[in-house]
């Protein structure tokens, strides 16, 4: 029956936890631990004994070294965000999951040293506006930036719009604290840009999806206030246009180019149908678009005439056909909408199967025609909808079921697409996960993309650091 | 007898060696050999039983294979420039060296990347000037630039003068090829700016100070050529004023200052005593000077009035008593000669200490104050002569020997010194080592700075992969 305690923690080890976390901080009811155990995309229905909620590093490294002397899994989780299945538990119901959602402190703000210090269940945009509001800016924008946390941001090193001028959250992380595998703080808090002091630790955490530890706090890099920007909609003929585009504007200043956008027109045309308000703001739709953000934090840059300067030669020679610039926040938000809702219009047109891959920036047009062609010998009228930061080699090559096939027979294919468009990735340099990461969805894919050397390299450190193999099981690696 | 070959290689090792690497790819030689095993400060006089030198990866894993069956320890080598005998064997005579400087070879640049795929034994000057004849930029520069290579540049996390804009060694480095000491090729060659699948390798190899393996070959990240420099040396009255004409200029644009250098006056004058034609070209002395460079690949960018308007405001408001802007490349080169002659200078002043520390911006100035005062307590009439990467919080906090005394004498209370240094250095959260890395020479620093959870992770990391303790012994840890 629905909300009875059905846990199979081993009864000292409860009340352990009782006593250590609180009422509020041990849900064993599967009422309210069914929440934490499916994932986002609802690809996964695990279970689990229970749902540790610690509200300090020092709560959470005891119930880590609780359960670490019981032999119990644990599943750590940020706001449940992840697209690859990466922090829910196994069918099991023998790991607890630990929820970071409770430490949430935002500690410090330094104007010195522009850098952020925060708990790791501090979401991305609670992170954002504290810095917006004294005059900073944390450069990470993600989709899901308001419910995923600081830790799982990390823990997954998370990238979206702005990784083509700051990097991904690897690149904004200066200090990191964890929890290891055996309740072991790892301090790793300096606020150093440079600390050549040994092995780097926090670079080997950030991206092991927690399989190596709990991210608990973090020290993150923040940058000025933008204070001049300037948003535009570019209609160009392809791919291969708007990667024309894009190094047309990183040749003047790579630096003022904070998003590079692509949208298929085949995506864009489903924006516009299916997202209300989301009308396209040019005169006639087109085989494809860039969306393009270049600020500074320097007033009166010239970024205007920047942006006029490179599309003025680009309508000239025909490589855009039409452009929009945004002449106010509002209709920059406008345009960003078109970008943003890509995911949600594709879930409306029915079943669909993304591709989150990556290849070197040269090779992007060549994915897109052949990948194009491949999906629709496989699967006739499937709707290809490639969109994503063309700017850093990330294409979001997503498909959508056609428009009168069953939704059950199109998903029933979703390997044979993965492994299709994978097959080109690999041939052109690529990856098979270029933000989303491993998690359960993908760890099938690890033995023949990064075998060998490189798979028993990544093994070899997990069994050091975690030799119980406690820590998130069942990610990033295949069953052995 | 000098030139007599005196190899202790066990002999079915040396002619397996000898016919894979041939003549010029083995030496065994003490004459041919002894430059290898002595560090570039002539710290460490160590010996081995030959140096290899194998002309290709396939040629360094096949002998670090035939190496690790045989139990030889192996001790990589670049440029031969680490600053903590990082690269030199112990004086066992049991270990080869493995040079890489015959692996020279720049495979490719790639205009769409905006990428350079090397050998690991180019030198970072080589490649800078690769870069450079296709109109592209290379954002790392170090003293040892014409002899360190790519290889040692990665292996140390090399930092230098641009880490301020770019980012250290790491974060230009997009792919990386290493041999693991058991002669496997680890190859991340991928050239993705985004991939996350599975434990971040690429960085943990790189500061790993070669004791998990030896870089081979990398993709480094490039950038368009500058078209716009300035360039300015200040006089201000203290660190605390450099500090404070940093965050003016950061405030105004961060992406433009590539490079903010701190020197004490103590420092500069011993530059203007001992280095020919080193001048200096303010009206007088000063307590103490910055040195800022803004470029933008954008022609015409403001730059030069974005120094002169920074830069007024300073004079006026007297955080700059005197300042002068290069007129032209000559000019610049003049002024960048200041700062870059500091250590020759101190070297030719007499003994000194070296102390490559960083700390949180905001301590810089508590940092100068306090460690001036506990040093000059220490020894009577030392020469504090403090200078460094100021922008990225990184002083090289040297002191120089009192004009009077026995270099002998002063260099035996080189650890009195270094101690009494990073006693506040640590106080102030900082870093025993900034750029230079452990070596040899701070392994003994290792278990009060990183002890605990993180030297213990460390241990096991190197365990997991080097189970031997084959490569690069005595480096980073200190012995158990």
């Amino acid at each position: 029956m629905s909300g009875t305690p059905e846990t199979s923690l081993p009864s000292t080890l409860h009340q352990a936890l009782a006593a250590l976390l609180g009422p509020s901080g041990l849900l064993t009811d599967t009422t309210d631990t069914a929440a934490f155990c499916t994932d986002w995309r609802a690809l996964y229905h695990g279970r689990c004994a229970a749902v540790l909620r610690p509200a300090s590093t020092e709560e959470c490294a005891k119930a880590v070294a609780l359960c670490h002397a019981h032999g119990v899994p644990m599943v750590p989780q940020g706001g449940n965000t992840s697209m690859v299945g990466g922090a829910t538990p196994d069918d099991s119901g023998r790991a607890v999951v630990i929820s970071t959602t409770r430490m949430k402190r935002v500690h410090s703000i330094d104007h010195a040293d522009l850098t952020m210090t925060v708990d790791a269940g501090v979401t991305l945009k609670a992170a954002q506006d504290a810095a917006a509001a004294e005059g900073l800016f944390l450069p990470l924008s993600i989709s899901s930036e308001g419910s995923a946390d600081i830790g799982g941001v990390l823990a997954t090193n998370a990238g979206g719009n702005n990784t083509v001028r700051y990097g991904n959250a690897r690149e904004l992380a200066l200090g990191l604290e964890a929890v290891l595998p055996d309740g072991n703080v790892l301090n790793l808090m300096r606020r150093l840009r440079k600390d050549n002091t040994g092995y780097a630790l926090r670079q080997l955490l950030i991206g092991a999806e927690g399989t190596l530890g709990i991210i608990t706090r973090a020290v993150i890099q923040l940058q000025p206030a933008p204070r001049a920007r300037e948003t535009a909609l570019c209609a160009v003929d392809s791919a291969a246009g708007a990667l024309e585009l894009f190094s047309a504007f990183r040749k003047q200043d790579p630096a003022a180019v904070v998003a590079f956008e692509f949208m298929s027109g085949t995506s864009m045309a489903l924006v516009n149908r299916f997202i209300e308000g989301a009308g396209l703001p040019l005169s006639e739709p087109a085989p494809a678009y860039a969306l393009v953000e270049l600020s500074s934090p320097r007033a009166g840059d010239g970024l205007r005439s920047l942006m006029e300067d490179v599309l003025g030669e680009a309508l000239e020679s025909g490589l855009v056909s039409d452009a929009v610039l945004a002449e106010s926040e509002t209709q920059r938000n406008a345009l960003w909408m078109l970008r943003e809702e890509h995911a949600e219009a594709q879930k409306r047109a029915g079943a669909s199967v993304k591709n989150d891959v990556s290849v070197p920036l040269a090779a992007i047009p060549t994915l897109i025609t052949e990948a194009t062609a491949a999906c629709e010998a496989l699967i006739p009228g499937i709707r290809v909808a490639p969109f994503g930061h063309i700017g850093d080699g990330n294409i979001h090559f997503n498909l959508v079921q056609p428009e009168q096939m069953d939704a059950a027979a199109f998903s029933a294919r979703d390997h044979d697409i993965m492994d299709t468009v994978a097959e080109i990735v690999r041939r052109l340099g690529g990856s098979f996960s270029a933000e989303h990461g491993v998690g359960q969805l993908k760890t099938y894919m690890m033995p023949s993309w990064r075998g060998g050397a490189e798979l028993e390299s990544m093994r070899r450190i997990k069994n050091a650091l975690d030799p119980q193999g406690l820590m998130n099981p069942g990610k990033i690696f295949p069953a052995a």
